[in-house]
């Protein structure tokens, strides 16, 4: 199955879930999305045609715990499913991610579709079926791959979003801009965001069509990631925000001038604000990156580990390292704060 | 990926532990077969060529609650898990869907083994792929599809294991001998038990290689099942024994006194004994059966549920009803529990 991407309007998604095949909808939405859009999604009208089971999960990351997984599949099955009922979810990255795990697993697995409401969801999170919790010792830990029969972006749920969220989802597209030429090319242009929006999202279904389970070309998507990752950890960072930081270190770590030049040329068209690092107080935290990347669920049995590099716009490189040596590298390199700057 | 099915000796499981090609082992045990065994497994001896993380699970279907999964999960987890780690889960059914279910959705997923250590994990429960924990609403109504590396055959434990599991484990080879005519013959003629056990499996194991999610044939599998598992909550019965009984009950519903006297044939062959239906004292449970049937996970979007029966030996029929018209058929004939009996 494919997964289907559509542009729709607000008043469009109650038309979209009507349209559905089954008889059942369980319907799992971010506790802020819906108090600002319950209105909108009139259930009563939904209704009329299926039946529909709701459950309002905590904001964000704050749902993806076992407790709340509990909870939630004790609802719907007290309720009862049948494998032909459809999960919707409505929210961010988070919420997307828990509901994509119940759905993956409640009754051995049902369809789900995603309204994704927050940028970073609607370029990244909510595509490419990636779902699951966190586990107290990291983020996504628990986990499965479950792709979403519908991705329905609509921009309209970001008149309601905070620029802080606004500005992680743009992390997200500033590392789109490295993997695509044309998108680089539209963020360049200053193109509509809606358009941009599409395009990133569009990009990241094509790739992970190709390779699902993160085999090979499917991690050029984690440019940043791998230092970003600790960064967010260690500085409490929104996770695009985290991503861009990320990237800097990581041109810096191989002292490649020319994609941090493109850095700057790409933030500027994208009016990105968060331009003073996480680590301006003080320096980068090397030991914690270290601590943090020797605990990466990526690193291969043979000790190595995959990090991406940029050669060109458009050109990413997946290299392996030997992650004795890499840890050596980092040491080095970003022992010396002064340069570490954008 | 396909299963790799292998009868072992006992000293001969060590061995292809050490064997798996991965660098730490996840070795998720029931905690009763441990106590019978550990000292088989010499985990030191493992621990030269690999790391071995143990969790030791309440004992078969205690270890298949969320709660169970969280403890494990977050203890593997605090030790750090890579991709590349394999989990080898010793037990029965109840622990090979318990640590299937872990293996499925641990860092999204790793490969994973199973050493089936009651006959009924050897025919039935261990082969296939279906994983999953319980929900105070139904049994195995959370899980997924996850198929095992390599199935590991070792009939040494059934030297410990009881009558009563033995003779659930016999439920399940009865419903194997009315799908498949082999099975059937080297029933009839009394073979050893280890081949009809290594024949079941391996004919299981063809079924589900053609068909993983239940979309056609592996419904077949499911002979007896839906009045079975019924009468396994109304009465408390093992689960192959609840499997028999849903089968006579099947079988009086459509009038097959074929299928009857093959079934006084096989069950004679195999030293069944359990003669009297648990319904014995009382009449059947219609109104349980079909309250149950009513929330059955497997019923489709149209109101309709398969029913398996079988024309003649190996001639499986999948047979399509509306839930109304069956709920009036088990209400006309299950109400007349003199003439219910083998």
């Amino acid at each position: 199955m494919e997964t289907q991407l559509e542009r729709v309007a607000l008043f469009e998604i109650l038309d979209r879930m009507k349209r559905i095949e089954a008889d059942t909808i369980l319907l799992v939405v971010d506790e802020k999305v819906w108090s600002y859009y319950k209105d909108r999604f009139d259930i009563d009208k939904i209704s009329q045609f299926k039946k529909v089971n709701l459950w309002v999960a905590p904001r964000g990351e704050e749902a993806k715990r076992i407790s709340e997984y509990e909870k939630c599949m004790e609802s719907f099955l007290e309720k009862g499913v049948h494998r032909n009922a459809h999960l919707v979810a409505i929210g961010g990255g988070g919420l997307s991610d828990f509901a994509g795990f119940i759905a993956s697993t409640i009754v051995r697995g049902i369809k789900w579709s995603v309204v994704p409401t927050t940028l970073l969801a609607m370029v990244d999170a909510s595509i490419g079926g990636k779902v699951g919790l966190n586990s107290r010792y990291g983020k996504n830990l628990i986990g499965n791959f479950h792709i979403p029969e519908n991705i329905w972006l609509c921009s309209d749920f970001l008149k309601t979003v905070s620029e802080e969220e606004i500005q992680s989802g743009l992390g997200e597209v500033i590392k789109y801009s490295f993997l695509s030429k044309p998108i680089f090319e539209m963020v360049k242009n200053r193109q509509p965001l809606e358009d941009i929006i599409q395009t990133c999202a569009q990009y990241k279904l094509d790739i992970t069509r190709q390779d699902l389970r993160d085999g090979n070309i499917r991690k050029a998507l984690n440019l940043g990631h791998t230092l970003g990752h600790a960064l967010e950890k260690a500085f409490s960072l929104k996770h695009g925000i985290s991503v861009f930081w990320g990237m800097v270190l990581v041109f810096h770590l191989f002292n490649n001038e020319k994609c941090l030049e493109n850095l700057r040329v790409i933030k500027d068209s994208l009016n990105w604000k968060n331009d003073v690092p996480p680590w301006s107080v003080g320096s980068v935290p090397v030991k914690k990156i270290i601590s943090y990347i020797e605990k990466d669920k990526k690193i291969k049995s043979n000790n190595k580990i995959d990090l991406i590099q940029v050669s060109d716009i458009g050109v990413p490189l997946i290299k392996e390292y030997n992650l004795i040596e890499l840890i050596d590298k980092i040491e080095e390199v970003l022992n010396a704060p002064s340069r570490l700057t954008l």
